[in-house]
C-alpha cells in the first residue's frame, strides 16, 4: 500500500492566517457576520485563491461558493463556512474551507483525481447572525418558506444581507442539488469543545449531531420609577427574566445531564439606571442528542418561565426562532475516517457533536461524515479560539485520506 | 383674609398639552432626552412662551432656562425640568415648569408681586440620561469635575450633548448663584408614586428625599460555545448578572423593608444565541431615607454580586456612577405648603420622596420645598403617566400660595 498523501501544511497555514486577517478584531479574532463587508471579503478571496490555483468556481443562488477539480455528472463535497459569530474566532468554519482546497491542491498535485468530481464548498450563513445552515440547507432542498419568515437574526437584517450580497430570496430555493448528483459530503472542523484535548486524541470521528432549538422570550411586565414604586408592587420584566435565566441553570443541571441550554442574550427596555424594566427579550438556546429528550427539555424550560413571569405579574410571549432535529452521520464516512487516522498514526476518537454543522443540512441528502480536530482549552466563539498548526494539518490529512477512499470507488 | 389666588386652569392645561406635542411619541409619552432634539426645542418653546407674556428671560452657563418677573437683587426659584427619561410621561417636570409660569402670570395679573424676583427655571438634565441633576447642581455650587469625568449616561454622550446645547463643561461651574441672591426654592412635581392616590389626598407635602447611589457591575466571564460547553465547565457572566438581580429582590424585601433596589439595565456581550456570554454589564439603583442605611444595602448587595460572580468563577469590577446624599427638606416651607392647601381646602399628606429632584440640589444652599400631586396608579417614568387636569391645577395653586407667604415677608 502507498504512503498517505498529504496536504502542504505550510500552504494550509499560510491561508489561514491570510483570512484571519480578514474581518479581524482588536482582540485577535475575526467579526465576519453574514453578508457583512469581511464575510463578503473573505469570499472574494476564497474565489480568487482557488482561480490562481487553475480550480473552477461557482457562486449557487443561495450564495454557497465552490471551487472544483476534474468533471463528471457527481461532485463529492468537501466544506464548512467562512461566516462567523460576532467576535468569533480564526478557525471556526475557515479551518474546514481552507482545507478543503488544500485536499484538491493535493488531489490535482498527486494526479489523483478520482471519478468523481471533487468540490471545496464555503456555505452560506452557517453560524447563524441571519438564519443558520442557510446555505447547506438551501443546497439540501431543506429551505422551508417558514424559516425565511422569521428567521433567527430577523426577518430585515436577512433580507438587508440577501441585497448586500446580491441575492433573491425566491432564488434561494433554485440552489437545491438533485441528491442524484452528490457522492459524499465531508466536513473538517475545529471540535469546540473539551473532549479531543482531555482525552488526548488528535482526531474526533463525528457520529452525530445533537438537535438544537432557538426560543424568542418575550416578557411584558410594566415600566415605572425606581425610586418610588415599592419592591412588592412592581412588575419588573427585567426580573422574571433574570430568574428564568437561572432557572435554566440549576433545571439542566438536576434533569437533563448532557443536555446544555443558554441564555445568550437579554435586552430590558427602557434601559435606564431610573426605569423598572418594563420589557425584556431573552435569546434561549438548548441541544439534546434525542428528540425525545429535547422536547422534554422544552417543556421544563417553558413551565419556568411561565412560573416566573407570573411569580411577577409579568406577561410571557414565546416565538420559536430556530429547530435542529439530532442527525445521525453516516457509517460507512465514520469508517473511512477513522481508517484515514489509523494510516496516518493518529489517534482516533469517535464522539457526538454539540455544535450544529452543515453535515447535518447534507446528512439528510447523501452520505456526510465529520473530522473534528482538538481546540485548545475547549474555546470557541471567542477571539482566543485555538487549534494548533499540527493538529490543522492531522486533520486536512484526514479529510484527504477519507475523501480518496469514498470517492475513489 | 382675601381669598386665595388661583392659576388660570385652562391656560396650564393648554400649556402642558402643547408642551406633550414636542418630544411626542407613537405610545403617547414623551422622549425628550437632554440636549436631544426634542428637548432643545421644549426649551426653545418655555422661553417663547415667558416672553410672550411678557417675561425676562435668561439661559445660564449650564443651560439652566429662566423666565423672570420683579427685579431685585433676590430671586425666589420655583422650576423643575423639560427633560425625561427615554419613553417617558407627558407630567414628570413639566407640569413643575409650566405651573411655575403660570404662578408668575398669575402674580403679575393680580399685581401681587412680592419684594424679590420670582423666578421660573427650566433645570438641565435632571432625569439624568447625561448626569442627573446637572443643572441644579451647577446652580447650587456643588458640581465636581469626579462627576463630570464619569457621569452616568457615558463622558462621550456628556460632551456630545453640551456642543449639541452650545455649552463648555468649563462654563458649567459658571452658572454657580450666590446663596445669598437666592430667596427660597419650591418645586410641585407629580408623586410618581402611589401614595396620594391610596390616601385620597391631593397634596404632597414633601418632608425629604432620599437617597440614592448608582452604580455599574460589570461581570467579565469567558464566553464560549453554547452547544460545546458542558455547563459545568462554563463561565457565563449572563448568569451571575441574572443572578445577581435576582438576589437583589429577596436581599431587599427581606433585610431593607422601605428601601428599593432596581437592576434598571442588562447588556450581554456578544449578545449571540449560540454562544455563552462572556461579559454582562448590569446598571444598579438602590435609594433609601437614611444615609446609615444606603450604606448597609450598598455593602450587602456588593456581597451578593461577589458571591454570585464567584460561583461562576466570573471576574466582577465595580463602577460607581451617581450618589445623591438624603436631603430633609425646609420646615418653614413644609408649614407653607400645608397652609396654602388649607386655606384651598385640599387634603395634603406629609410624605417623603423616593425620587430625586432638583430640590435636592438646592436644599443644599436655600430654604427649598417640594409639593407633589397624585400619579393615576402610582405610575411614572412610563408614556401611561397621568395626573388629572384637575390635581395639576390644585397644586399650581398650592405653589402660588405658598410662594405668596415664602417669598411675600
Amino acid at each position: 500500500m502507498a504512503a498517505p498523501l498529504h496536504v502542504d501544511a505550510a500552504g494550509l497555514r499560510a491561508d489561514l492566517e491570510a483570512l484571519a486577517r480578514i474581518g479581524a478584531t482588536p482582540a485577535g479574532g475575526i467579526d465576519r457576520s453574514s453578508f457583512g463587508d469581511a464575510h463578503l471579503a473573505a469570499r472574494a478571496w476564497f474565489l480568487a485563491r482557488a482561480q490562481r490555483a487553475g480550480l473552477r468556481t461557482r457562486v449557487d443562488a443561495a450564495g454557497n461558493h465552490s471551487a472544483i477539480l476534474g468533471g463528471g455528472k457527481r461532485a463529492f463535497l468537501l466544506g464548512s463556512h467562512l461566516d462567523s459569530v460576532p467576535g468569533g474566532g480564526n478557525f471556526d468554519g475557515a479551518l474546514g474551507v481552507v482545507a478543503a482546497l488544500h485536499v484538491l491542491f493535493a488531489v490535482a498535485g498527486a494526479g489523483a483525481a478520482p471519478p468523481v468530481a471533487l468540490e471545496a464548498i464555503d456555505f452560506t450563513d452557517e453560524d447563524g447572525t441571519l438564519v443558520g445552515l442557510l446555505g447547506s440547507w438551501a443546497l439540501a432542498g431543506a429551505l422551508t418558506s417558514d424559516v425565511l419568515r422569521a428567521p433567527r437574526g430577523g426577518r430585515e437584517a436577512l433580507l438587508a444581507g440577501l441585497e448586500r450580497a446580491g441575492l433573491r430570496e425566491q432564488g434561494l430555493y433554485d440552489a437545491r442539488r438533485d441528491p442524484a448528483q452528490l457522492a459524499g459530503y465531508l466536513e473538517l472542523h475545529i471540535e469546540q469543545g473539551p473532549v479531543l484535548e482531555r482525552a488526548g486524541a488528535q482526531i474526533g470521528v463525528v457520529t452525530s449531531i445533537v438537535g438544537s432549538r432557538s426560543l424568542r422570550l418575550r416578557f411584558h411586565g410594566e415600566a415605572n420609577h425606581a425610586g418610588t414604586t415599592p419592591m412588592g408592587e412592581r412588575r419588573d420584566a427585567g426580573l422574571a427574566a433574570a430568574a428564568f435565566a437561572v432557572a435554566t441553570e440549576s433545571l439542566v443541571a438536576r434533569e437533563f445531564p448532557g443536555a446544555v441550554a443558554t441564555v445568550g442574550d437579554l435586552r430590558l427596555e427602557p434601559g435606564a439606571f431610573n426605569v423598572i424594566p418594563g420589557r425584556a427579550v431573552l435569546s434561549l438556546e438548548f441541544r439534546a442528542a434525542e428528540a425525545a429528550t429535547l422536547d422534554r427539555l422544552e417543556h421544563a424550560l417553558l413551565v419556568c418561565a411561565r412560573r416566573e413571569a407570573e411569580a411577577r405579574r409579568v406577561d410571557l410571549e414565546i416565538e420559536p426562532v430556530g429547530r435542529w432535529e439530532p442527525t445521525p452521520l453516516d457509517a460507512g464516512a465514520c469508517d473511512a475516517i477513522e481508517r484515514a487516522a489509523e494510516r496516518l498514526g493518529l489517534r482516533a476518537l469517535r464522539m457526538p457533536s454539540g455544535a450544529g454543522h452543515d453535515a447535518q443540512a447534507l446528512a439528510g441528502v447523501t452520505r456526510a461524515g465529520m473530522v473534528f480536530v482538538p481546540s485548545v482549552g475547549g474555546i470557541s466563539h471567542d477571539p482566543r479560539e485555538l487549534t494548533s498548526w499540527e493538529d490543522c494539518a492531522h486533520g486536512a490529512d484526514v479529510l484527504l485520506g477519507a475523501v480518496l477512499e469514498l470517492a475513489g470507488g
